[in-house]
């Protein structure tokens, strides 16, 4: 197993802050980043809320020496904010829509108008084959009371599908991007440990930056600090993770992140961090693939798979949750429509039949009695777009639990092949009448 | 390359026709369907139009004996319809929803209430992994001006990118489902040919169905004939298509659909035949994999590569066509929005400035006063959500144009790599400073 190569890809993450009319400093920021970008050359430069195509055409512009290939993601009605150049050729692209992402009425938080989202581009690093995603998934507002944990868990699931079955042709997987979740939490766990990517901030040799590797931090002056809290000093939310192959070893040489201010300029470049990651890819020569494990790391890929089963577990427990509350909202807009309609039955009621209006020296003011209809059938539109959004918000919800049932089953049965696993459960094993030995533990 | 193994495998697809209180005999109909599933024990069968949860797990408790495996994937308001049963177990499952799919104000078509997709299965047959995709395009609904055509063009893209994606790790592939596409159109050859995938009805050495393989005949009672003008007798829109690995030659052996009627049956089984395929998977046990084409297929790749650029650059022209016509529908909305806005503005000058409304002694009606103001806040409404919802679909025909954009580009340096077309065309290669034959033509 000669090395025949070693290829060094600095791979660079920014959530921008892009948004027009509201995110301060917006164009000096941008010219900031542009000259920033220019300078660090960076092999790839993966871009999250760039919310205005103009400042992506900007950015093209500006980098149309350094970086000779770039794409923009669109998508929603703002656009997905996703944008990515680079320094190596991109052959192919596909952008995957989350299913779930908040709801057009929370139009102050504006997450659903982004049409949020993960790009994909295939590029060729020398004659390496890389799949780059980047994504940015649905903010988290309120810790400890989040109505949008169960779509932000929908949409962990919908990225490590989209990483995982679209990634297998890829010598090198690079995910960059603002997950908006802990390195802890249910959704991050979910995809690292689905996809098997490796986080470049644990992984790094070295590191410089903010302290725990933060990216949203108190000491950016564009931070609210009162939203931070409980985490005074800041969270770590924004992430480059990457995998290699059986063809190539990847290495995290260095990280770094920006730490709130930079040098000679009056501002940062963003409410964010700038995460910058030295990646060393290792490819080898290989007749024979290492797909296949050596038999040695089986109990280490057996608990792996029970960790896996535990998390999908928990996911569909917090996607069950979800459910029953989409189906109590769906609920309170089919009783509020049917409120509505009585209301309007009523009134048509008393028009058509004269005697119901109780006398005629008070009768029924006319102005009051059109206004009234008009309400109610103002309510009687909007509970039934409501119950159509609620209806489609289940029918995702329902969608990612069967998925994430049958993976359990199917991950189950995988661990039932294992041949620890089969010592210690036989009698659990083949319920269906399966031999789990012909089952390939690689699958 | 010795042939070790030859597997059997039995595909179904069918459009159930399963609309709730509007497709006729419905119910007996799932009955005659399930009836025939059970007797005829296909090993994979992919159903469209499943739109009712309870049709489904009616045919799950039907086929629960022959069938262990299914699952049914849910999206938009009504669901996909999507269904897939199977005797192989099924590993992993993945939804892929349209990011086009007609107009929610297009109720009577229904379509975008459908949330149409495509479903992928991740099935084991033997050793074998197969990806077996279900889809169900928008529907055609008038030949002469379709005017959902840039969003079926739109789903082809999708779909073949989506396929081409997800099947690497594949050792088999099989698609089935309702195009809505004839086997000439646009979408069909994009699909087939960018993904490499075989028609089963093309393909297959025996025949025995519908004249043309007509899956939408004239002499099915469900069907209105003035509808298929004027394709007299019918057209073929249902497909079951293939493609094998380097690990496995597949062959379709034998095809055949239903005829419009069903013996000792008063009606058929739907209003599209059914289709049935006998495919035979021939698995090599190669420590070499054909990967690489030999240099004598050359011509033939490069050939394949130009069609697809033309292919692509076609389908690039009906998203145009759709970005002007989507950009038209948001003018006319924004300036009747505009004109909603000016009449209410004016009602409200007329209220706040009593003498505007010319003279007391005809005062403008209270009542009619009122409806006009509701009527504008009406028209406000309506043509905010219109916006909101064309500048969304603008946003996917661009991207689509985009990706399809960059995609020409990489097949037309993919092209400059063949070494015949470099000869002929030594003049435009290298447009940017790259060296052609360090490209790989197998990319």
């Amino acid at each position: 197993m000669a090395k025949t190569d070693s290829i060094n890809v600095r791979v660079f993450s920014l959530n921008c802050w892009g948004i027009c009319y509201l995110s301060k400093h917006r164009c000096q920021r941008y010219t900031m980043i542009g000259d920033m970008l220019c300078k660090e050359e960076h092999d790839i430069i993966l871009l999250q809320e760039v919310w205005s195509e103009k400042d992506y055409l900007f950015l093209k512009k500006k980098l149309a020496s350094s970086h000779l290939h770039s794409h923009y993601f669109k998508s929603g009605f703002f656009g997905s904010g996703l944008a990515i150049f680079s320094k190596h050729r991109i052959h192919d692209t596909f952008l995957y829509r989350y299913s779930l992402n908040g709801y057009p009425y929370m139009a102050h938080h504006g997450d659903w108008f982004g049409g949020k989202a993960v790009g994909m581009a295939i590029l060729s690093i020398g004659s390496l084959i890389a799949n780059v995603y980047v994504t940015h998934l649905h903010a988290e507002y309120c810790r400890e009371k989040d109505s949008y944990l169960p779509h932000r868990v929908v949409q962990a699931w919908e990225l490590q599908q989209f990483v995982r079955h679209t990634s297998v042709g890829a010598d090198v997987v690079i995910l960059g991007g603002d997950l908006n979740m802990h390195p802890q939490d249910l959704g991050s766990r979910l995809v690292r440990s689905y996809t098997g990517l490796q986080d470049a901030y644990l992984e790094a040799a070295k590191f410089d930056g903010c302290e725990n590797g933060m990216t949203l931090i108190a000491d950016n002056p564009f931070i609210n600090k009162t939203e931070l809290v409980p985490f005074e000093k800041g969270i770590r939310i924004d992430y480059i993770l990457f995998k290699g192959s059986s063809k190539v070893d990847i290495y995290c040489d260095s990280m770094s992140t920006t730490k709130g201010s930079i040098p000679d300029h009056p501002f940062p470049y963003s409410d964010h961090e700038a995460l910058t990651a030295h990646l060393r890819l290792e490819s080898h020569n290989l007749t024979e693939t290492r797909r296949h494990g050596q038999s040695g790391d089986e109990d280490h890929a057996a608990g792996k798979v029970a960790e896996l089963v535990n998390i999908v577990t928990e996911a569909r427990t917090e996607v069950k949750v979800g459910l029953h509350c989409a189906e109590r909202m769906r609920y309170t807009a089919t009783r509020t429509g049917m409120m509505g309609l009585a209301l309007l039955l009523l009134e048509l009621a008393i028009a058509a039949v004269p005697w119901l209006a109780l006398g005629t020296e008070h009768p029924f003011p006319r102005t009051s009695f059109y206004l009234l209809a008009v309400l109610c059938f103002a309510i009687l539109v909007t509970t039934l777009l409501l119950y159509v959004f609620y209806t489609m918000e289940l029918k995702s919800l329902q969608g990612a639990e069967d998925q994430m049932r049958l993976a359990v089953g199917s991950l189950q049965e995988k661990l039932r092949a294992f041949p620890l696993f089969q010592a210690h459960n036989s009698e659990r094993i083949c319920p269906e009448g399966q031999d789990p030995s012909t089952l390939s533990p690689g699958e």
